[in-house]
């Protein structure tokens, strides 16, 4: 890189950042019997055949090593109704591990991981493949099953707070 | 992968991924003097330290050789006001490469990439890594500046249609 190209600031990054609308999900995984999940937006479709989905996950979450040793996940894409499970599943409450799902109603397709019954939108993945990018890992997940509701309105994230999507018509 | 494994059919990923909101960017370059650039929705952070952030472009997009030759990219995040422009970006208009750019008030920051002046927010990036999965190349890029404006409208796309943020307040 040039000099001129130095990375630019951290504050200056996150300010930029605050301004990405994003849907709202829960990537959830199992492993040898043990469930556990996070809240993200860091989640975006990648190839449509086969039909696969990436997520970024910061290597400190709890829930990442199980994913990478489960090498299953399911996104379920949250609605506005599931704002305090959000809030949850980002530890706000300070609610750790298998008991963030003593809240919402879940369920599982394929893989075991856990799906909220009434997410818009539910991935079950198995993980293809994983890059490792510095703090993350990126794991690629290919679908195998998919449930999607027409109807609800999808949560989403942009400058600091929870909305809905207005429809332009 | 197990039997019960198979990947889930394409139409259901799609109506899936249709519910998965995301905020509208244009992805620029530039190379040897020549300008592209692209509609996209799959743009994510992927780390604060480095600034770093991904994108996920179908190899097959005219754009792509160019950022991948060029490893500059700009990510100019919408706002409701760029809605033509969004069009313009995915082909819409049968528009094609450099005369993309005679619609919009363009500038650039360090890298060269063509930068949406009233965008919402940029982030000029080198690339630093790329990943090929089937159809796409995932474009890893360090922001060397970005601009974000604090007001304006986020574009985001769900649902098959554009729209914006209600925020919950």
């Amino acid at each position: 890189m040039r000099a001129s190209h130095e990375p630019v600031a951290t504050e200056q990054f996150k300010r930029g950042m605050r301004r990405l609308a994003a849907g709202v999900t829960i990537i959830t995984t199992l492993h040898d019997g043990e469930r556990n999940g996070l809240t993200a937006t860091a989640v975006t479709s990648l190839t449509i055949d086969p039909p696969q989905l990436l997520v970024c996950v910061n290597r400190s979450a709890a829930a990442h090593d199980l994913i990478r040793k489960g090498a299953t996940l399911c996104v379920n894409v949250l609605a506005q109704e599931h704002r305090a499970l959000a809030a949850r599943f980002a530890g706000v409450d300070g609610v750790h591990g298998p008991e963030r799902f003593l809240e919402g109603d879940w369920s599982v397709l394929k893989t075991g991981a856990p799906v909220l019954v009434d997410a818009i939108a539910a991935f079950d993945c198995v993980v293809t493949e994983t890059v490792d990018v510095a703090t993350h890992t990126i794991f690629i997940g290919r679908a195998v099953d998919v449930r999607a509701r027409e109807d609800g309105a999808a949560l989403v994230y942009e400058a600091g707070s929870f909305g809905s999507v207005q429809r332009a018509g």
